[in-house]
This record gives C-alpha cells, sequence and structure tokens, in this order.
C-alpha cells in the first residue's frame, strides 16, 4: 500500500513539530511561567503520534502518485494545524477548541489574523509558538510552490516547472531537495532580520518573534498594537524591508546565491511588484497628506509600511488606514487580493497571475482589432503556452467565487456586510486583518461566533492551498481513479 | 470618405430620437402641462440636428469597416445620450446638466438609476420620456447584442455569430434586418405587458410607462415608491414575468415565431438562467421567513420580484431588501454581476459567460487529474474553441477590473465604502439601485457629488458597451490604423 508514503512524511513532519514545540516550553521555563509544562506534554504527544505514524509506515517513502500528491499536500497542513493548536488550546490562555485552531490555522497559513486578546501580557510560550507556527508555514509554502505546485499544474505554476522534474513520482525527491536549500536562505533571512530589529531597538525576545513573523509574511506579533507599539521609524523600515524580501520568489535567492543575482532584478515579476509597492505608496502617502493627518516622511512610511503589509499578507499594523477615508479603505480591500510573488511566503492572487491575465486581455484587443495576425505572449522572455492562460484564468475565476461564496456564508451567521466581505478576502488571501471596526487593523476576531471563525478556518486553509488542490480533492473523479 | 456611413446612421437616428419627443409633447399637451413647448423645442433642435448630419453625409451608406463600426457603437450611444438630455434639462424640473446627463444615460442603458426626486408629482412628459429613453435603449442593446457584438469578437460573442455573416462590412445590413423583426417582438411584448398591467389595475399611462421599463429591464418608475406603490400582487407577478421575458435571448423569441419554440426551453443559458432564479428565489423568502418579516406567497412574492429585478438589471423595488438581514444584502451585491442572457436587454456579466467559466474550470481540474487526456468542451450541443474561453475570460477580468477601478475612484470623491462598492458594480452591470443608506433599493442617486455622477455616468456607459469597446477606442492601436 502507497499509502504508507502518506503516513511517513506526515509523521515525520509532525514528529518535527512536536520536537519544535520544546522551544516554547524552554522560553516559558526561563521567564518562569508555568506554562512550560503543557509545551512540554503538548510536545511528547506530537511527538510520539509523530513517530507512531512514521513507525507504523516501517519510514517506507515511494514514489508519489498524481493523487497521492494532492492528498498529502492538503493533509499535510490539516493535520499540522490540530498539532500546532494542542499547546495553544491547553495554555493559559483559555482558549476554546474553535479559537485554538484558528490561532492556529491563521499561524500555520501565514495569515495572521488572532483571536487572541492581551498580547501584552500573554506568556512568552505561547508567543514564541505562534512566531514558530508562522515561521515553520512560510518555509512550507515556499517548498510547496516551488517543488509540488508545479508539477501539480495548479493556477498556472506549470510556468515554473523546472525541465529536468515534469512528473509527479519526483515530488518528494524534489521537495526534499529543495528544502534543504530554501531552509538555509530563509534561516539566514530571519536572522539578519532579527539582528536588525535587535540593533534597532526591540528586545531579544521580541525580535526573534517578531523576525520570524515578518519573513513569513505572517503577521503576528507580541503586542496587542502590533509593530506601531515600538514605536520606531527604525523598526518600521525594517519590517517593510523583511517583509518584500519575504515576498520575492525565493528559487531567485538560490540563483543569486549560486552566482546569478542579476536574475532578482531582471525578473519581470519582482519588477511589477516592485512598482506596484511604489505606486500605491505614494498614492496613499499623498491621500494622508491631503487630509492633513501625517506629513513628510511620517506619511510616507505609514503608506508604505500599510500597503507592503497588505500586499505581502503580512497584516501587521503601524496605523489603522481606515481613518485615511474611504479612497484608501476601498484601496486596501483590492490590494487584499493582488499578492506577493509566486514561490515567495506571501498570499493573495499572486502578481504572476495578474501578468498573464494582462497579456491575455493586451492579446484579446489586438485579436479583436486584426483578427487574422498570430500572436505569441512572451513571459520573462520564454514563450508563454496558451496552457497557462487557461490554468490562470480558472483559478482566478475560482478564487474570486470562492471569495463571493464565503463572504455570502459569513454574512449569513449576522455579520455586517463590510466585515463580511473583507473577512472572506482576508482569509482567502491568507492577508490577516479585514476592515471595519470589528475585524479591522486595529480589530481582533474574537467577538465573531464560532460559525464565522470556522468559515474562516477553512476559507484560510481553502486559500493557502490555492483552491484548486482542495477542489480537486472534492471531485468524485480523484476518488474514482 | 467612409465616415459620411457614420454620419448618416447617426443623424437617421437622431432624427428618429427627435421625432420620439413629440410622444411626451403630446402627453404634457393633453394634461395641461406647459412643458411640452420644451419638449417641442428639444424636438424641433433634436429632429433638425439629425437630419442635418444625414443631410451633411448626402445620405451614403457603405459598407464599414471593423473600426468604423466600433467607434459608431460607441457614438450612437454617448450622441442620444446627450439628445436626450436636452429635455430634461430644460423641463420644469430645473436639473443641473449633470443630473440631466444621468438621467438620459441612465435611461438610455436601461440601468434605472435615477436623480429625479418627486417623481410622484413630475409632469406626465418627462415620466414618459425616461419610459422611452429606456425602451429604446433595451431595443438598441437587443440588436447590438444580435448584430453587432458578435462580430466584434466581443468577450466571447462570436459564439453567437451565425456562419452566414461573418465580416464586419455586414454588420450595416445585418442590423437593419434584425431590428427590422426585434422592432416586432419587442412592441408585442410591450403591448402585451402594458395591457396586462392596466388590466391588473394600474392607470393607463403608469401601464404603458411601466412596460416600456419592464419589457427593457430597464427600471425606471412613475412613481418614487417604485411598484411598490401599486401595492398589489397581480402587479408584481406581471412585472416579474415580462422582466424575466425581457432577459432571455430575443434569437429565440425570433426562432420561436418561426416555428421553433422548443429552442426556447432546449437552450442552455436560459436553463441555467431559470434555475438560477429559482433557487436564489427559495434561499431569498426562507431568510424573509426566518427573521419573521413576512411569510408565505408574501415572502416569496418579494423574493422573486427584488432577485429577477436585480439579476435582469432592472432596479424596480417592492421591499428594501437591505432589511432583510447582511446575507441578503451580500447575496444581492453578488447577484447584480450575474445578469440575464445574451442577446436580451438584461445587463452585466451574463449567464452565458458563467456557463463557459464553469466549464473551464471544469476541463481545468480535469486536466490536472488526467493531463494527457483531450476534451471537447461543448455548448449549447455545440463544440466550443478555445477562443471563446480566452475572449469570455478577458472580459470577466476587464468586468471586475473595471469595477474596482470605479470603486476606488468613488470612494476618492468621499463617498462610503458599501456605497462606492456597490455605486461601482450597478453602474457598471446597468441595474440601477444599489446598498447602503444613499443609494440603496428605497434611495436616490442625487445626493451624490457631481464628480460621483460623471464617474457613474462612464461607468453606466462602458458597461452597456461590454467594456471592450470602449477600451478598444483607447488604444493607440485603433487610430494608428
Amino acid at each position: 500500500m502507497k499509502f504508507r508514503t502518506l503516513l511517513t512524511v506526515i509523521g515525520a513532519l509532525v514528529a518535527t513539530l512536536g520536537c519544535a514545540m520544546l522551544l516554547p516550553a524552554i522560553a516559558d521555563a526561563v521567564s518562569g511561567h508555568e506554562d512550560w509544562r503543557i509545551f512540554v506534554a503538548a510536545s511528547l504527544v506530537t511527538t510520539l503520534v509523530g513517530a507512531g505514524l512514521w513507525a507504523s509506515s516501517s519510514g517506507a517513502i515511494h514514489a508519489l502518485t498524481l493523487r497521492q500528491a494532492f492528498l498529502l499536500t492538503a493533509m499535510i497542513w490539516v493535520v499540522l494545524t490540530i498539532f500546532g493548536a494542542l499547546p495553544l488550546y491547553w495554555s493559559e490562555l483559555n482558549l476554546s477548541l474553535t479559537d485554538a485552531i484558528f490561532e492556529a490555522m491563521s499561524g500555520i497559513t501565514t495569515t495572521g489574523a488572532t483571536v487572541i486578546v492581551g498580547l501584552d501580557n500573554a506568556p512568552p510560550g505561547v508567543l514564541l509558538w505562534r512566531g514558530i507556527l508562522q515561521w515553520m508555514g512560510g518555509l512550507g509554502i515556499v517548498v510547496m510552490a516551488i517543488a509540488v505546485l508545479p508539477m501539480l499544474q495548479v493556477g498556472g505554476m506549470q510556468m515554473f516547472r523546472a525541465e529536468a522534474f515534469e512528473t509527479p513520482d519526483k515530488i518528494l525527491p524534489r521537495a526534499a531537495a529543495i528544502a534543504g536549500g530554501m531552509t538555509s536562505i530563509y534561516c539566514v533571512l530571519t536572522l539578519a532580520c532579527a539582528a536588525s530589529y535587535w540593533v534597532a531597538g526591540m528586545g531579544l525576545f521580541d525580535a526573534l518573534v517578531h523576525s520570524m513573523t515578518t519573513v513569513a509574511t505572517g503577521g503576528f506579533s507580541t503586542r496587542d498594537l502590533s509593530i506601531e507599539s515600538f514605536d520606531s521609524a527604525a523598526i518600521d523600515y525594517i519590517a517593510v524591508t523583511f517583509m518584500m524580501l519575504g515576498a520575492l520568489p525565493f528559487v531567485l535567492y538560490l540563483a543569486a546565491v549560486r552566482g546569478h543575482p542579476g536574475r532578482l532584478f531582471m525578473d519581470s515579476q519582482v519588477r511589477v511588484f516592485v512598482f506596484l509597492v511604489i505606486g500605491v505608496t505614494l498614492a496613499m502617502a499623498f491621500v494622508q497628506t491631503r487630509i492633513d493627518l501625517y506629513h513628510g516622511e511620517e506619511a510616507f512610511r505609514h503608506a508604505i509600511f500599510s500597503v507592503v503589509s497588505v500586499m505581502t499578507g503580512t497584516g501587521y499594523a503601524t496605523v489603522d488606514y481606515g481613518a485615511w477615508g474611504p479612497a484608501a479603505v476601498s484601496t486596501f480591500f483590492v490590494l487584499t487580493f493582488v499578492g506577493g510573488c509566486t514561490g515567495s511566503t506571501s498570499c493573495g492572487i499572486k502578481v504572476f497571475r495578474f501578468q498573464v491575465l494582462a497579456r491575455d486581455l493586451y492579446q484579446h484587443v489586438r485579436l479583436i482589432l486584426s483578427p487574422s495576425r498570430v500572436y505569441v505572449k512572451r513571459y520573462n522572455g520564454r514563450p508563454m503556452p496558451e496552457s497557462i492562460s487557461t490554468s490562470v484564468q480558472s483559478f482566478v475565476f475560482l478564487y474570486i467565487l470562492s471569495f463571493f461564496v464565503l463572504a455570502v456564508l459569513l454574512a449569513l451567521t449576522g455579520l455586517d456586510p463590510v466585515t463580511a466581505f473583507s473577512g472572506a478576502a482576508t482569509a482567502i488571501s491568507n492577508v490577516g486583518p479585514g476592515l471595519g471596526d470589528i475585524i479591522g487593523p486595529s480589530g481582533n476576531f474574537q467577538p465573531l461566533s464560532d460559525v464565522a471563525k470556522w468559515l474562516l478556518i477553512i476559507g484560510m486553509l481553502v486559500g493557502r492551498l490555492e483552491i484548486l488542490i482542495v477542489l480537486v480533492l472534492f471531485t468524485p473523479r480523484f476518488w474514482r481513479g
């Protein structure tokens, strides 16, 4: 039975998660919090279950079929969320099961929406654990985007398929190989970020936790006021820098390490992303100046911080951009969907897919005017097959459909339209805060009903799995084969 | 110079519009309103300008090039709006120029958003003129959708191209031929609707005006309270029936008249449309029952009326569905985009395009699971070429992009997000009312600023011209040839 391979992989990952729980246990023990016991307990349970799964499958690793690859990808995210919620559920915060799962899912999908009120007084173990969940989720998504999604042909990702690895049975060896290189780059980025925060005046613990949630474009903070509470321009700019770095394609870092740093600046996705960030930042800085709220550097800093935070799907806040007027609010709502680059830790539809849509539109207009001509679409200098367009368009359609369905379902639970629509957008795009008084940048997801929270949990998962992976699992065709 | 043909066609249409202005003049004269003078004056000006254009082009009709066909289509809508606004601008209502253009554009695009407060006391001439504008706009859109759009290959409409008429130089003769048959069917529907309203107890004048705006799925009413003011279940159901009839593909009526009534029931677009209406109606009836607002037949009637009114883009109201709770509000917001069938008087993305997107998505999922198989997509029993998918997807992308851009621009004028987003949706989809207190079903567009009104005027025009026609006109490539 080849399902053994699934158990082996999941067992290994669960065991790793269990070992990682010892870090918050140490943090709690050092600072004298009783919660270190529950982290040790959770670690024991998780590691043992993981090891048990591994053992029951006798550690077998076979090549995966396409269907198994889909199933494994979805299961990893669900299983790790459940075990990741364990210490949160047991902790002194007295979270309900729904809240613990919500917080763990928000962490591991790098969404950053929180139900915990009173972060400033929360035990350090819980704060560190939330950071670790996002950090691992961020690494996981990079590996998934580079090694798994291109082979599953999800949403045009086949454009990023290296020619040497064309078939699904290569997914596991390729994922393992990529995970190695990626983990090194990811660790270097995280340490650089932590060191910068520390130098800029953050405490060592805060610097560490924030570095993990910055590079992962996750957005969990150790403070209720998020990055705003540090009130430091330097820290704001460091956060902007590393959120941006987390939202660039990680393969290009690998290329840069291997001696091709130029590719990072030549990449058309990176260019469009940076161009978008600058453009919207200037507009938002202008908006603040016009309503006489902030001026000069301060307006620019708040603008770039909020724009990068929302576009990369991080979800930190310095100031409540709800106060910048309806135009700013609407712009941030639209930005929620945009996201960063493919193959990064960021979320949303992603710049690459908008580029494909723009190329299709351009070609469509040209064809309308000169129906008999033949056009070849190119992306990053290479010809782009028509199948990429079809994939991307199906993906975006499905994305918008999921958004609308989730928004209507959330509204059915009694939420007002702004909360329902922005909540659906922020969950599916894994951004974090929504709009309005309840779940806005200065709000919290705690007041929502359990039903709404579960809908958002599903939304976060579906968004992180690029929707199609979940949809494929729900087709009769998938289970027939 | 072939531009003469454009002048001839526009001249003839403007002159027709001018002659039509005599009808409200008669209505005002009969009821003793002084406004009959301004309608006669406007008629004289309009007819003379139209005749002048015709004469200056010496009535020449040549075959159109593709570019001329684009230009003509857009110009017709703009020019007729300007002249249609003339009597509104001069009338005793003292509308500003912006308001007069807004009302005329809302009429001729069959949107149905109004800036006139106090319809109940408005002179009959103005009320009739608003009805005539929508009626002519509805007929125009049917002819455009059947004769012009398929040849311009806009948004997948080439699927509806009759094989005998493949080239743009056939647009004018074909439009003329189709306009004849369509006008007869359209008149029969309108008269049937007026007679039904009259039998159900509406006054003759109200019945006539409402029949014109019902069949055109326009939504202008002679009362501030819209159809609600008649407080008659029979009138509600008559409105539902004829809004539905206005939103079905008119070519199928032609086929029915020619002895193939079965095609109307076999058409896959019609089936999906009816299925959607029934499904959402039942859900909305349930929502009203659950919150204990209406029950039984009354809940069903309000539900089907509101659903059909929004989906077909009519925009009448019986009750303010804003009171049905956030889930209903969100559903109606989503319905704004759906629209009726292609080749009808209705607006929005339209059912056909959603069917194409659904087929693409289905094919995409199948391809993910079995990459080596070849699939042929079918629509209404015929194979659907890949180019249709590409066209439709570009169209929908552009639609959503235009919606977001318009929403952000409206928010920039200071509107709250709900008004800005629902206003953008209702303008581009030519529905009529938006959401919220200002422009909701029981509201009015009068309080908006002039800038917001002009943005909505552009939005209505762009939406009615299926966006691509306007976009094509703004490409350098268009003017280079």
